[in-house]
């Protein structure tokens, strides 16, 4: 059997799915950072020559899957399933994606915790020969994003130090059958819970996710019967510098010891430590970008053997918030392999 | 092999996950239609007794997903996976009754065939060992819906005779692995692509949806070498009289007869031919509450052996539709079989 059971909210593949080609996209402040030359492709205009911020976005995401595509060397109609999702509502850039591309279709949806769950699902139907190949994808884009769930960009309101600069970027990988040794897999899967600690501040998103952090990583390690130093890295999506702190305190009174020597987060790797993007960045391009670019990167070149991805996602709903709803969250982790 | 691939959308299951247990809720004019006797709970009041629309819906899923768990004897502990969608924005009343219920949580997101993508995750999951036990879940409420995606009803704008009545409904599947024979389960998927013919108009989701049916329906017979005698019934989900005209038409072009002497429509089952409803129900509680209420007791009681229920979704976005886009649509098909 092809994949096995670690617990009630994890497996792992024996014939870990590979990653056959994945390509990344990033606006033009992305394309500066630290991370730029992991970057496939840069777009240097926000509107990425599109009239609207949002066709933009849908942009980004399809050139990112078909650069995935073309460096797999699988033509679209190889791929029987397609995993995507976004940040806008009713998954739109994701949908009129899926349209472009021409290839069966689930809409996924967990906020910033998305691209672990496209990859979730695509490595299940690649192993179990649902799908021959399958292809992950997701993206965000600061100008939707920051419309939808906060004010437009435009507007120019005063932001707390607790908020975060929601990243233009998407990520993609196309997945197939392993092949042979030495190349980079999804090796396992941790589902993760929706945890909430009643945080209400749309502008706090990183203590809304770091408790959902918190519970994968433990989980994922009970069940796993590991240690932080099993890995080379542990990632968190999109925490911030407030939900960094917080999920390592909540992980020491967990009593998971020793995950600030392994840890970063895919938002600071991404922009670095800069106060222009107060606690941090963050948007499901975070750990879209980060883990299926620079750490993908490191993974092939043999610097990385095995690294936890988790995507962290708040499940921030505008009306619910403003029916004095708090905002959940949730994570999901990937363990990307070279094996 | 559990998974045995039919083509490129198409696999089917050795041992058919089977349905535990389900739950099916609904409001009140659900409750007075031709179903009624299908549902295991009726909200009288549009607010279920809470302070706004989307709390109300968000409690009818919950209740829908309990009374699953509770016929299928499974403890919320016990279940390994929870596939949720609806039609909220970020799939609100989805992650707050993943949160009351405290299952990892995917959330899934394809309009209204959201249902037959919820039931395809949680049957591959357990036929694949990824989960010992499932819940899919999804619903849609009349007075959300419509304020998000047209006019709050309380405006009492006119429609066209196409437009359509979203449902007020929840349905829910509890699945585990195939225990014997005489039993229902979910026998075989078929993934749709998102297909679009430029139809921008909001009252005619029937019209956007139908193309997507008659390919789904297309694929899924060529892929199985089946013919529509095959199955006892032929469901869509959600189409209309304006879009089952269209969808049979369309067959017809695509070389697939005889549909129209086992087809019919959730939605029009659900609320009987009353104009009132214009065109017809729609909603992801249409081919929720029909799939896994009247349709699951029929089998389950031997007056049918195999359906074909096709969850038809219109991927309608006010923002993109305001930028002059137009409506995608896209359909899933389950195998629901008694075997």
């Amino acid at each position: 059997m092809e994949i096995v059971k670690q617990g009630r909210q994890s497996w792992r593949y024996t014939n870990p799915p590979q990653i056959y080609g994945q390509g990344v996209c990033g606006g033009r402040l992305e394309g500066l950072g630290p991370l730029k030359e992991s970057f496939d492709y840069v777009y240097t205009d926000l509107y990425a020559g599109e009239n609207t911020f949002e066709k933009a976005e849908q942009k980004m995401q399809q050139k990112a899957g078909e650069i995935a595509l073309a460096k797999a060397g699988l033509a679209k109609e190889k791929i029987d399933l397609l995993c995507a999702g976004d940040l806008l509502n009713q998954n739109t850039p994701s949908a009129f994606t899926a349209r472009a591309l021409g290839i069966p279709f689930f809409g996924v949806y967990t906020a910033c915790a998305t691209i672990c769950q496209a990859l979730a699902v695509s490595s299940l139907a690649v192993a179990c020969g649902a799908a021959a190949y399958a292809l992950a994808l997701a993206g965000s884009h600061t100008c939707t994003a920051e419309k939808q769930f906060r004010y437009p960009n435009e507007y120019g309101a005063q932001k707390p130090p607790s908020s975060q600069y929601t990243v233009c970027a998407a990520g993609a990988a196309a997945l197939g059958p392993r092949q042979g040794k030495g190349q980079v897999g999804i090796a396992g899967v941790t589902v993760g819970r929706v945890i909430d600690l009643s945080i209400c501040d749309p502008f706090n998103m990183g203590a809304a996710m770091a408790p959902a952090f918190a519970d994968t990583l433990t989980v994922h390690l009970r069940e796993y019967q590991r240690q932080p130093q099993d890995y080379d890295l542990i990632l968190s999506g999109d925490l911030g510098k407030t939900g960094q702190a917080i999920a390592l305190d909540l992980l020491e009174r967990n009593g998971v010891p020793h995950v600030a020597e392994r840890f970063t987060d895919c938002g600071r790797l991404l922009l670095g430590e800069n106060k222009k993007f107060f606690s941090g960045g963050s948007g499901i391009g975070c750990a879209a970008s980060v883990g299926l670019g620079h750490i993908y990167r490191l993974l092939q070149q043999g610097q990385l053997n095995r690294v936890l991805l988790c995507a962290t996602g708040a499940l921030l709903s505008p009306c619910a918030n403003q029916q004095q709803e708090s905002i959940p969250g949730i994570c999901h982790a990937i363990i990307m392999e070279r094996g």
